[in-house]
């Protein structure tokens, strides 16, 4: 790529982005797009008409304010913006002022031409002659640059450990942190598994024990309460179309207003079958106690210990867990005993790796069976419209990534999947982990199936040799560097402008308001953590692997830290509605993947360094990676800890100041409560009914 | 080798080993050397005078009286041998039987010589024609053994497993049980350790904590001790010398009636001086305290909960581990902070890897020094001998290996020192963490190094590929077989014979008898661990890889364990006198060594079937290890958390037991005082002093 060709597309780019600024600014203005905009505020039952200025509004709220509106996740995924724009400013300056001009003083690809027809690897390290002693800039670089992001790095663990610390004092008494969930427990014949527990507990907790209560094997039951809501919704919509006629919106609906009383009764009358089918399964269910219950104790110590010490005999029974949030609990794969969870695991874990490894084989075979040709076989009718030049070209050109988009889509879902298989027991659970898998997709597959074109068994081939590593990357990465200069700037950049935009959702609010819908199934959306953080991490990895190789991509990324830094403040604030609250435990990912992100540059730079005929370089830059792992690793003793379990300081600290409380007796009576199977609470379909849905996704609220 | 020579070997080692049987069956009967083949007894304070049909003696106990005479450890240890048995057995069965005709049939070599000049090499799975579908029964055997031994690893695990918690339900209250030994104390200025132990601990633990003692800096005064002792002893073997001229054994003391009265004088005036000096710094040390203590708390549970629980809110103070048992502490390392305690560790493992890798580069070094040449040329004066025939011959040829014999029995004392470099507390912690390090360089320098000769870097070089690993150990491994074979004989049951018959301590008893010694510093020994679980676990290593490839190995192999069960069950009822108790942790050893024993025979048998042109076999192999290292991690999850510390239930029991007991307010009392640092007893000098050295080693008992 040319140095005019990178300027065109920063320009097309940035009119895009420009562009759904505009549109954005425009259509958030429209009281019809708040759903779209701002569906938190409409969520909250705010009714806040939004104004101008969105990105001074953005930008105004202090860290404690944005931590009290939109939780300790959402701090710390902006967190990691203000990390990444730290690293790469101080990145950046290195790069752009001291070693894209020793790069480009260089001669050995001796590229002749002039200034905006240079080749964007005449700024690459690719240009500095071989054995050069300039060469020792970029090794003093790679070191300070090291030094650098490992003490920013240990900064933002040390202060995102704090927060988390005290965001734990600063909460109320919530149940999770009053309860365990107990799997794999041994019940004799003859005893049901409720008296086992209480036996057990009593005996060996008796001064902590609180309550507990059973798990029920109650996916039917599920299935049909799922059910039952869907029609309860048609038929409330078909009820209030007919009463309330009085609603605005109605122009546009043309094909409503058929058989209403018959379909209404209709529903009636199926509602009524169903609810007979739950109450009859939800007493037949009593019977169905699945080996796993929740735990209450009465003071947080009291589950910490019950936590920790290993209860029975047998390691692999009367296994303890942290209790999730009620309302993001997972419920089912309860059923399953500690042998078949362990082989749901390793099964996850087989199926996520082939799954990132051959990824590309189903691609090349479907993008392959869209060749024109094929295409004509298949559909013969389309002949002659295949035939036109226009056509063909806009086929043969965007089919292929077309497909390439709708499989990449169905990637964060399937891992999701993959990781319920895993038996987590809680949506957050099972979202971070597809978050590390997904992380792992798109590092191999965006970023290794780039730099190591070739077959995916070749790529495979390459990490089985582990000495031949430094050389292939040191050759192939600095190869890619334009590619990935323009990877940053069209799928960046416009990425980040179309999450402003919302597109899809926009799309759908428009269909609705033609099509006679009246939001009445309207849910604010959480932020897909599992999708949105690997996105993130790449233009991480893709900053630190070619901040000494080519520098020129940083400002680049600058722009879009900067961009992404305004833009999802904005959404945590306005579009995005926190589901749970994990206390942070995202960033362990984050500090990993730039972890690394180091590993992986310090490995291209002793190979590279080798290309270049400077082998002392070479050898001196091996003590770079072991000191980051080292790093790491002191970095793991010091700070995740913290993030997996509180210390017995803080837990004894907050329960002394429960004993003050007088909320406290009414807590406790909630708590016997919190963790009972939603399926089990009574159903009743003519009135209201707040079984399943949680507070925050209530659709009654609209 | 050919078969008539390896009989040779064979008919030579019986004959040494019946030799060694002899010798110690008529030694052992002398009233002299009971402190060498009974010292057990003699400490214990016995005075049974030893009669024959030992062999008996040590078959009759049965398992549960040879469990509460030994203890636990040394129980492990005997399994170790009954499971060995157990396995190749069986694989001797399978091997002779079945897989050695096989071999024999076979072409491969073409090897025509009558019977018994065959080459070895004839009855392993070289001479198996290439293709043949004969390599199926390999192939299953492979399979069918791994299942044997996986199924009798298993059983073993939870057999020990079931004998620790009975161990620790019958076992008296001791001060470990309730002891942590807690490190990385945050100081506050102005405030001293102990008070700020006292408080935190009061604080969050108010109802379990019972006492502490805090650790003083006091290595200078250990070897001050230290120094006294040994004067202190010299001085009452004087005295007692003048004194007791009636005791036995007298004759043959030719030069120890000298200066006498003029040097009990001396020594008595230094005794004092030294005590003075103890006194001294005794006084000055309780400004020398270090971060570190050790917690007592007045239930086994309430100990588990601190352990168990983070304390502090940084995860790198206040670490708790279990306290050892009070005479098994190692005192010095105490003063290590966090991340110093780290380094160590990691300088530690950087130095062992080190070692065990480079380890015959000094020796050839050595060795090459010791040329006849080089000899005359640094010993000029010795010209004429050296130039003797026989002598040069000797020299030659014993030489070398004499210095390689030299250089191996520094191996476990180096690895014990490196070992508490890692900051370990306890003596048992550190012999076991030597015990793997010296289980390793044995494979690497017994195993590997023969298999694969050639350099050090070249042997590091293979590891380094490892899609090759399977061909280069299939070429090299089948190859070595007969020296191995040769090696079981020779050294195998050698070292178990001289193990008997106690070469170096009746030597020095000897010694001591001639020169007017009179056993005062007699100490009964303790079984070295760390040096003897290595050497019988690569026989066990041997005896896995060849079981396929050269069965003939399996019948010597399992005489070398027949002859070790009997001689070890032996030696622990009459020589070593157990020092401590880790209730059975060495297992884990034992199972992970087997478990490597295990995929390095797959390996080898992926590679084997590569070779013998059966690649379908080969691929079919590749499933074995990765459902072994499951097998393992299954093993891991069900059974090592039971070695790491005891589940709430049990400890809950066993508190609940011992509040019935009318004797704990007495352990109490004591338990205040059991982690005392054993130099800031007071020290005096002319009476009995009981400081330092404990129990079981005291020497006054003689």
């Amino acid at each position: 790529m040319i140095l005019s060709a990178l300027l065109t597309s920063v320009g097309i780019n940035l009119g895009l982005c420009f562009l759904f600024f505009t549109l954005y600014s425009i259509l958030r203005k429209q009281p019809g797009n708040i759903t779209v905009y701002v569906p938190r505020l409409v969520a909250e039952g705010k009714r806040l008409l939004p104004t101008a200025g969105w990105v001074k509004k953005a930008w105004q709220p202090s860290e404690e304010e944005f931590l009290s509106t939109s939780g300790l996740d959402a701090f710390i995924f902006m967190r990691m913006f203000i990390f990444s724009l730290r690293v790469f400013s101080f990145g950046g300056i290195v790069g752009i002022f001291i070693l894209l001009p020793i790069n480009y003083l260089g001669s050995q690809l001796s590229d002749d031409s002039d200034f905006s027809h240079k080749s964007l690897d005449s700024f690459s390290i690719s240009n500095v002659n071989n054995g050069s002693n300039r060469l020792w800039i970029h090794f003093c670089a790679a070191y300070v640059f090291t030094g650098v992001v490992c003490y920013l790095l240990y900064y933002e663990y040390g202060y995102i450990s704090s927060k988390r610390i005290a965001h734990f004092f600063s909460s109320k008494p919530q149940p999770q942190q009053f309860t365990l969930l107990v799997r794999s427990i041994p019940v004799p014949p003859g005893s049901s598994c409720s008296e086992t527990v209480e036996q057990f507990f009593k005996e060996y907790h008796p001064s902590t024990y609180h309550s507990h209560s059973v798990i029920h094997r109650s996916s039917k039951l599920l299935s049909l309460i799922t059910d039952a809501e869907k029609l309860y919704k048609r038929f409330t919509q078909i009820n209030q179309k007919s009463d309330a006629a009085q609603r605005q919106r109605r122009n546009g609906c043309l094909a409503c207003f058929g058989h209403k009383a018959d379909s209404s009764d209709h529903y009636e009358k199926r509602l009524r079958d169903i609810e007979n089918d739950v109450r009859k399964e939800q007493s037949s269910l009593a019977g169905k106690e699945v080996s796993a219950a929740f735990v209450s104790f009465k003071s947080r110590f009291g589950a910490a210990i019950a936590l920790h010490i290993q209860e029975g005999v047998n390691p692999t029974e009367w296994i303890a867990e942290e209790a999730p949030e009620p309302h993001d609990v997972h419920w089912p794969f309860f059923s399953l005993s500690f042998i078949k969870r362990w082989i749901g695991k390793l099964v996850a874990i087989v199926v996520c790796t082939a799954l990132t490894i051959l990824f590309f084989i189903p691609v090349a075979i479907v993008q392959g069976l869209t060749h024109l040709e094929q295409l004509e076989i298949w559909f013969p009718f389309l002949k002659s419209i295949l035939r036109l030049a226009v056509v063909s070209q806009v086929i043969t050109g965007y089919l292929p990534s077309l497909i390439l988009q709708l499989f990449l889509s169905f990637v964060p879902p399937v891992m999701i999947m993959l990781s319920s298989l895993q038996g987590y027991i809680s949506w957050s659970q099972i979202q971070k982990s597809a978050c590390t898998k997904v992380l792992w997709f798109t590092i191999w597959n965006v970023f290794f199936a780039n730099v190591l074109s070739g077959s995916a068994l070749y790529r495979v081939n390459v990490f089985l040799e582990p000495k031949t590593i430094p050389k292939i990357l040191a050759e192939a990465v600095p190869a890619q560097a334009s590619f990935f200069i323009a990877y940053v700037v069209t799928s960046g950049w416009t990425n980040i402008a179309s999450e402003l935009f919302q597109l899809f959702p926009l799309l759908r609010n428009l269909k609705d308001r033609i099509f006679c819908g009246d939001n009445a199934d309207f849910e604010a959306p959480s932020i897909p953590y599992h999708s949105e953080i690997p996105r993130i991490l790449l233009f991480v990895l893709l900053g630190v692997t070619y901040f000494f190789l080519a520098p020129l991509i940083l400002p680049f990324i600058l722009v879009y830290f900067c961009l992404g830094y305004i833009i999802y403040r904005n959404q945590l604030l306005n579009v995005y509605v926190p589901k749970y609250e994990t206390g942070g435990e995202f960033w362990s990912t984050v500090h990993n993947s730039t972890i690394f992100s180091l590993v992986l540059m310090h490995i291209i730079a002793i190979g590279i360094f080798g290309l270049k005929k400077l082998p002392l370089a070479s050898g001196l830059a091996v003590p770079l990676p072991i000191l980051t792992l080292l790093f790491n690793e002191y970095c793991r003793k010091r700070f995740l800890p913290l993030f997996k379990a509180f210390p017995a300081e803080c837990l004894i600290k907050k329960d002394k100041q429960d004993q003050d409380d007088s909320n406290m007796s009414e807590f406790y009576d909630k708590l016997s409560n919190a963790y009972s199977d939603p399926t089990l609470k009574p159903i009743k379909f003519d009135g209201r009914h707040d079984s399943h849905t949680t507070p925050l996704l209530d659709s009654s609220d609209v």
